[in-house]
């Protein structure tokens, strides 16, 4: 029915007010289908809040159609997007497990047009989620209620740079060009860059983004500083903040801030920005240092007896591999079943284990001659682990770069793998911890399992993540009814915050807090800390119309 | 006649009130030998600020015998200092090019201390300035009128941490200690460590401390974050608040922030403190990331005949040796001879030369052989440039370790060798500029020659710095009667910092801003992004207690 009434309503898709009343009839359409989408963000574990108090919408104002007119003033009417379809994919996270109400989907092409909007939409007092690649795992990136939606996917371009032209001589290496600058190795790109079309560019000057994670395709460069997003590559790069060398923002106000230098007072203006999803104001613009793009990359796959033989492992390859280490991940035999039960991904390690680590090591050194020796050396330290495991350790290496992806889809799909246990809305919940004690990455799985394992309508407690930087993942997975009708949600997440609390982790690392996990911010940060953090956000958004819901508790902040 | 003074009253030097006076009598002893101390901070560039605004001394309380004994009651009557022999050292910088006027030097040992002395200050507001190392080269560690000094020497210790214990099995190098996490990496420092201490802690376990910096046998870790210290290692492990996990931050009001966890919110906090020079809160307490310590290191210094030159071998480097690369340094010929001719230190190669690059590999194959197939080709890049310049490269290689502190000497003994050619008052000026294109690097010390040094009294004007990061510390150096008599360091500081604001280069890069920059902020920073800032400061310090006078331009905040 709801393609029915698009198809009538499509070709009148022309003037605002024909779209706007489209949005409308859309909507009665979806509650129709409601069978087939993600519950409303609004109407999950109410109430709400870790406090106590139920979310409810702000006073912001509505959007009014004199609103689309100012809009299509400033960006063209065709990048209004009022498109059913495309509002309610702008409205519904990657996970399919919770949906807002927004209307409406504004395109900008530039910074000066979401600064124009923005001006715009605090003069009216209109809320605002600036909107990437939407792969968010936290809900940051949509609305929670009727939130307008600024998508930054058209501003793309790769810019051009200040490049360190050198005339005199000729190294191959060397020829300057108009987009990056090779000497530097810094690039300036617009904030909706994808991340694996931002690393092809840079992969024909020699160079990498020092940050990849499964969502490559889609994410986009401004949404992954706006959450900090981790990924594989911390252990080898750093926090991806750290390669960060300028930034321009939109605030609140619609001024344009540039940050493009490197003084040191602007550079924690920057870092007050990344990570702030979106609340402080919306990224336009990045600078970023990438190094050089290795030549040599191997992969070593190990199915391991014990957590301790993992941690173990992890050491020596921080000892010998040590700057040729490029990632080590970690996941337990619970993960690996969903990715063969539910994915039909075959492990190429002939028994199953406890464990699995996946050590990757990257170099420039093209023959990998140079790297052999160490690579060598930790091979004979897992031979060694292995004596001592009484040959239960199992490994294959492999420096096929045709393999690389069979064996990382592994790991990168394990959460799809998960969710697909039961399906997104209601089947599972997901956790993002950061641990200091690396052994709390498999206590807390541990200890989950026995709280909840014995459960009828539980089906898997997985843990998996970035071992490299004590950041685990853990999902549980259910029976939606079964776990509607016990109440297993709630109890899982006040039993897992309530966990790391105690053992002083953090209850989120790199997926941001978004407005999933904002009411628990307490559980990891003093009442002081969050008084600080919300003082920030009123000084720098005074109307709260940048992404409201998210980051900070509501009882933290008053709009 | 001050050590007479001295010698009289120190017998005496037990009751706070005595002690009192006998800061009163050296005041006016220490001006009777004036002329062999820097000028009063408070005294220089009148007007000081860019703005037109002159600084004056805010109306913070004065230092009451009273407020003496709720100090000692806090800290213990043997840690207010008030021997104005140590009273005098912690007012004057380490280039002693300038001096507070601070009667009192506090040094607490705990952050509990410090929390209790701040929720005092702030009671009765007193102005505090936190003081690490006191090797810093903007002026932000030291008074700039009476402020209380708050010295963070005591608190030294490297703490406990939550080690990960591996019990079951015993490879040699996963020894856990008390101390440090070998398998995390992370050790918790409190804030005065001086840096050298803490690294040398950390090689007990094979770890470094991913940041070196010429002053590390004083400067303390907690002074190195507040101005987010540079130094030779940013270009093998990034900006040091990459590297950063947690912090304990004492605020204006004295309570304690423990962000000693990683999420990401509370990351934001810590990377607002990092940099802050003080102004936001005084860290007490950090958590670093620790990388293995190399075990194999060379040194190679080439004398380049041109800036392009080194700018193709820093490529190269690049490229070549890449993930081994961990120092690239550039000084020009007046820096050398500033060194050869002040210091009679020797530079081992054979000619002159107009640039001279130092690059440093490091890695942790012991026996080097792994990785001298990546020395080997940067060395080709190396003979292939020489070639194509006719020959006027020349370089020495050195693997022996007892050659290393001789080579790294001709850099990091730079500043020191300028600043010999006058002495330090008023007999030369130093910037610690940052540049996106590396030939600016260049181009500034060619403007600056060609503007200033054909004056009679300019003895040199001359550059070096890290090529890596695109950080140029110039130095002008003059008699200093004859610069003063032709008004030369203000023509010279308003040419620098007018340049680099056409050039988009910023005036500070690792030093920080302290007062001595704090009035130009505006040359590279927009007045949105100043005012933002200077809200921040209000937000945590309404009071204005720490650290008054650095980092923001005088007209940007009034008290």
């Amino acid at each position: 029915q709801l393609s029915q009434t698009l198809r009538s309503i499509a070709p009148n898709r022309r003037g605002v007010l024909v779209a706007a009343a489209a949005v409308k009839l859309s909507t009665s359409s979806t509650l129709r289908l409601s069978s087939n989408l993600p519950p409303l963000a609004s109407s999950l574990y109410p109430p709400i809040s870790a406090d106590g108090r139920s979310l409810s919408r702000s006073s912001y104002s509505r959007i009014e159609p004199a609103d689309l007119l100012v809009f299509a003033d400033i960006i063209g009417q065709n990048h209004v997007i009022t498109d059913p379809f495309e509002v309610l994919a702008a409205n519904t996270d990657w996970p399919r497990d919770c949906r807002g109400q927004g209307g409406h989907v504004l395109r900008p092409g530039c910074a000066e047009e979401v600064s124009a909007i923005l001006r715009h939409c605090q003069k009216r007092r209109i809320a605002v989620v600036p909107q990437g690649g939407n792969t968010g795992l936290a809900g940051g990136g949509v609305p929670v209620f009727d939130e307008l939606v600024l998508s930054l996917s058209r501003m793309n371009r790769v810019l051009e740079f200040v490049t360190t032209i050198i005339f005199t001589l000729k190294l191959s290496q060397l020829e300057s060009n108009s987009k990056i600058d090779a000497v530097a190795g810094l690039v300036v790109a617009e904030a909706g860059c994808v991340l694996a079309d931002l690393d092809s560019h840079l992969s024909e000057h020699g160079l990498t983004v020092p940050l990849d994670l499964a969502a490559k395709g889609s994410c986009q460069i401004g949404g992954n500083l706006s959450t900090n997003a981790g990924g594989i590559r911390v252990l080898r790069y750093g926090s991806l903040r750290g390669s960060v060398r300028g930034l321009e923002v939109a605030l609140a106000s619609g001024e344009l801030i540039d940050c493009g230098r490197v003084n040191e007072d602007e550079s924690r203006l920057v870092q007050l920005m990344i990570g702030s999803e979106g609340t402080l104001g919306v990224l336009t613009k990045v600078t970023l240092a990438c190094p050089p793009r290795p030549a040599n990359v191997r992969l070593v796959l190990i199915g391991c007896d014990s957590f301790q033989s993992v941690l173990h492992l992890f050491s020596a390859a921080r000892s010998t591999l040590a700057e040729t280490l490029s990632a080590f991940e970690v996941m337990d035999a619970a993960t690996m079943s969903a990715v063969s039960d539910n994915l039909k991904l075959n492990c190429p390690l002939s028994g199953s284990s406890e464990f699995y680590a996946l050590v990757e090591t990257a170099s420039c050194d093209a023959s990998g001659s140079n790297d052999a020796g160490k690579l060598d050396k930790f091979l004979e330290c897992l031979v060694s682990l292995n004596h001592e495991s009484a040959g239960s350790i199992d490994a294959v290496i492999s420096n096929d770069s045709r393999q690389f992806g069979a064996i990382w889809a592994l790991r990168e799909r394990a959460f799809e793998a998960l969710v697909a246990d039961c399906g997104p809305a209601g089947g599972y919940m997901q956790f993002d911890a950061a641990v200091s004690d690396r052994l709390d990455m498999q206590r807390l799985v541990l200890a989950t399992r026995a709280e909840f394992g014995q459960l009828d309508c539980v089906i898997r407690v997985a843990g998996f993540g970035h071992l490299g930087d004590g950041n685990l993942h853990l999902v549980v997975t259910a029976d939606p009814a079964g776990a509607a009708a016990c109440g297993l949600w709630p109890r899982v997440e006040a039993f897992v915050y309530g966990w790391l609390a105690r053992r002083r982790g953090s209850i989120s690392a790199e997926h941001g807090l978004g407005w999933k996990r904002s009411a628990y911010l307490g559980h990891c940060k003093s009442p002081t800390a969050v008084s600080v953090m919300a003082g920030i956000k009123r000084l720098l958004d005074p109307q709260g119309i940048l992404n409201p819901y998210k980051v900070l508790p509501p009882s933290a902040l008053s709009y």
